[in-house]
C-alpha cells in the first residue's frame, strides 16, 4: 500500500497501536509533542545515532526488519557502554516514495523485537519524506546509578584491558555480502547482455533459453555456507547487555569502558586519550572466531587488521584494576588482551613474533 | 577545508571545543558514549525531529547557519508545547562530499546561537557521510514540574481556543523564496542560452556583452522589500518560550497545548481528537500580519487557507477554561479564536459571512 493513501496520522497509529510500555520511568509514550520520562533517583543517559543509506547500510543485503533491529542494537549499545540500562528509544525515519506501508511495518517489527529484547519503550519518533535515500535516526535513553557509571576516562596504568566475545566477524560478514552482491550483479549484467543480443537478432531459441537463466537470477542464493556466524554478526548484531550482567555478578568494576563500533584500535585509542594513558595489547590475545580466520584466508586479508579495524563488533572493551585479575579469569567469554601504561609509553600492539607496532585508528577517515 | 583532511575526531573537537554547559542538570556533555543528565525532582521531556534536504529545507535559500538555528528552534518548540523548558540537545548530521569544514562551522555557529538563546546545552551528536542530500536530526530534552505539564488531551467543552502571534507568515515567506528562486534560475537559463548562441556563432560583441549579465547574476538580489517579516518567519523562526513566560506571569493554566507546526487546522484537530472534543473557530479572529495579507493578494492565494494550513508558524495553540477569559484579555499578543465543543458537534470554522465549513487538516499528506 502507498504511504500517502494511508496518511501520516493513520500510518503512525497503525505502526504503534500495539506498543506496550514496560518501564515505570516512562510516564508518557508516543502521541504528544514530547515523551515524558522520570528516572527518579537514577542518572539519565542519552545517545543518538544517524544511519544513512549507502553509508551505514545497503538495502541490497539487509531487509527493513533486520535494519531496524541492527540500528536499535547499535544505539542501545552506547547505553550499555556507560554501564547503563536502555529504557526508552525514539526513532525518526526519512523515506522516499519507493517505500510502501509494508516496508514500514517490517521496519517496526524489527524495532519492536529489539525493544522487547531489552525492555526498552518506544516513546516517539518522526516520519518524513526523503528525496533521496533512506535516513534513520535513533535516540536512546537509559538509566544508571550515579556510582555505577563507567566512563571512557577512568583507565589507569597497570589496568588490564579486556574485551568480550570476538572481533572482526561483522567486518568479514560484510566482505562476503559485498562479494555475493557483485556475483549477483554480474549475473544480471550477463543476462541483460544476452537478452539484448537475442532480441536484436530475434533469436527465438536463445530467448527461450534465457527464461531459465532469468528464473535462476530471480532465485539467486548467495553462498553463505560455513559463514553463517559472520553474516549474523553483520546483519543481526546484539547489544552487549549480557556482558554487564556477567561483570556485575562477578563483582567486577571496570575503570573505563567503550563499545567496539569503529574497531578495537580506534576505540582503545579513545580510552587511552581520555584517560591520559598508553597501552600494550598482544596480537595473539585478540579473540577471533574460526569463521573469521577462515574468511580472511579466503579473501587473502590480514586477520589482525580485520580484528583491529573492522569495527561493528558491538562488544565491550573495558579496563579493570590488576587486582581483579583472578575474578575476570572466572568470567566466560571475556578476554584479557593487554594492559594500560603511562601515556608517554604510547599505544602499541605486540605481534606474535614480539615486534611492537604503533596502534593506528581507522574510523570515519576510511571513507 | 575538506572534512577528510581533518578527520572525524579533530573535526568534532574543533566544532565543540568552546561549548559551555549552562544547566546544572547536565552532568556530562559531549565526549563519551552517552550524555548524562539528571533533572532531579522534575520530569524529563524528550522529542526528536528529522530534517531532510529537499523536503524540510532547500539550501538554495537557507544557509547552514540559519538552517541549524531553525532546526534547533523547531525541536525546542516541542518542549515548550508541553509547558517545559528545553535543557539539552543532541544533533546528528549526515552530509555529502560537497560540504566543507567551513559549512559545518557555519552550522555549529547557528546551533550555538539557538542554544545560548534558550540556555540549552549541546551534549552530543553523530556525524556521518551521506551519498545524497543533507540529513539533520535533533533530539531535545527538557524539564518540567509534573503538575505543570500541559498535554494535547486536556481540552474541555466551553474552553477558549487561543493562539499566540500570527499565522501564515512563514508559509508566505516560503512562496516568496520559491518565486525568487525561479526568477534566478530563469536568468541563469537565459544567460546559458545566449552564451551558447554567442559561442557557436563566435559573436565577440555578444560574448563581451554577456559579461555584464553574468556579473548581474552573480550579484542577484532577491526582491524582499516589504516582505522582510515573512522571510524572517520562514528562515528564522523562534521557539515560543516567551509565550509561556507571559502565561505563567498572568497565572493562566492552559488545559491543552500544541505548537503550530503543520498548520492551525491540523494541530487544532490533534487537540480535539486527543481531548475527545469538537471546536468552532472564527475566520475573522485568526491573527494575520499585514505582510501576510498583502503577499496573499499578490500571489492570488486564499488568506485563510494560508493561515489554516500553511504551517511552520511555531506559535502556541492552547485552550483555557472560560473563567480565565478576563485574564487572557490582559496578555499581549494572544488571540482568542474560538471555543471547544462536545465531540459530536464536529470541528468547524465559521467564515466572515457566517457559514460553517468543516476543518480539514493538511499535514504530511500534502506531498
Amino acid at each position: 500500500m502507498e504511504i500517502k493513501e494511508l496518511g501520516e496520522v493513520a500510518l503512525i497509529e497503525r505502526l504503534t497501536k500495539d506498543i506496550k510500555i514496560s518501564n515505570l520511568s516512562t510516564h508518557l509514550g508516543i502521541g504528544d509533542d514530547a515523551a515524558i520520562v522520570n528516572h527518579s533517583d537514577k542518572e539519565t543517559l542519552l545517545t543518538s545515532r544517524l544511519f544513512m543509506e549507502g553509508i551505514q547500510f545497503d538495502l541490497t543485503y539487509i531487509d527493513m526488519e533486520h535494519l531496524a533491529y541492527k540500528c536499535a542494537m547499535i544505539t542501545m549499545s552506547n547505553i550499555f557502554a556507560m554501564n547503563g540500562r536502555p529504557t526508552q528509544i525514539i526513532v525518526s525515519i526519512g523515506l522516499g516514495k519507493r517505500f510502501k506501508v509494508e516496508d514500514l511495518e517490517d521496519f517496526y517489527r524489527g524495532l519492536k523485537t529489539a525493544c522487547y529484547k531489552w525492555k526498552v519503550d518506544l516513546v516517539g519518533g518522526d516520519t518524513t519524506s526523503s528525496f533521496t535515500g533512506l535516513a534513520i535516526n535513533m535516540t536512546c535513553m537509559g538509566e544508571v546509578e550515579k556510582e555505577s557509571i563507567v566512563y571512557r576516562k577512568g583507565a589507569k596504568p597497570t589496568d588490564i584491558i579486556c574485551v568480550s566475545g570476538d572481533l572482526g566477524a561483522a567486518y568479514m560478514g560484510l566482505q562476503i555480502l559485498e562479494r555475493e552482491k557483485t556475483v549477483y550483479y554480474q549475473q544480471v549484467e550477463e543476462y541483460n547482455r544476452k537478452l539484448k543480443d537475442a532480441t536484436s537478432s530475434n533469436n527465438k531459441a536463445m530467448l527461450e533459453g534465457l527464461k531459465a537463466e532469468r528464473e535462476a537470477i530471480n532465485h539467486f542464493q548467495p553462498d553463505f555456507v560455513g559463514k553463517e556466524y559472520l553474516i549474523d554478526r553483520q546483519l543481526k548484531p546484539e547489544a552487549p547487555g549480557d556482558v554487564l550482567k556477567q561483570l556485575s555478578e562477578a563483582d567486577i568494576h571496570p575503570t573505563s569502558m567503550i563499545d567496539v563500533s569503529d574497531g578495537l584500535a580506534s576505540d582503545l585509542k579513545h580510552i587511552c586519550k581520555q584517560s591520559g594513558c598508553g597501552c600494550r595489547i598482544y596480537e595473539n590475545k585478540i579473540p577471533i572466531d574460526y569463521q573469521t580466520a577462515s574468511a580472511c584466508e579466503e579473501f587473502n586479508m590480514n586477520l589482525t587488521t580485520a580484528a583491529l579495524n573492522g569495527g561493528e563488533d558491538y562488544e565491550l572493551l573495558f579496563t579493570i584494576p590488576i587486582e581483579e585479575h583472578a575474578k575476570i579469569e572466572q568470567v566466560e567469554n571475556i578476554h584479557q588482551i593487554g594492559y594500560i601504561t603511562e601515556e608517554k609509553l604510547g599505544e602499541y600492539i605486540i605481534t606474535r613474533d614480539g615486534k611492537e607496532f604503533e596502534l593506528m585508528a581507522q574510523g570515519w577517515n576510511k571513507q
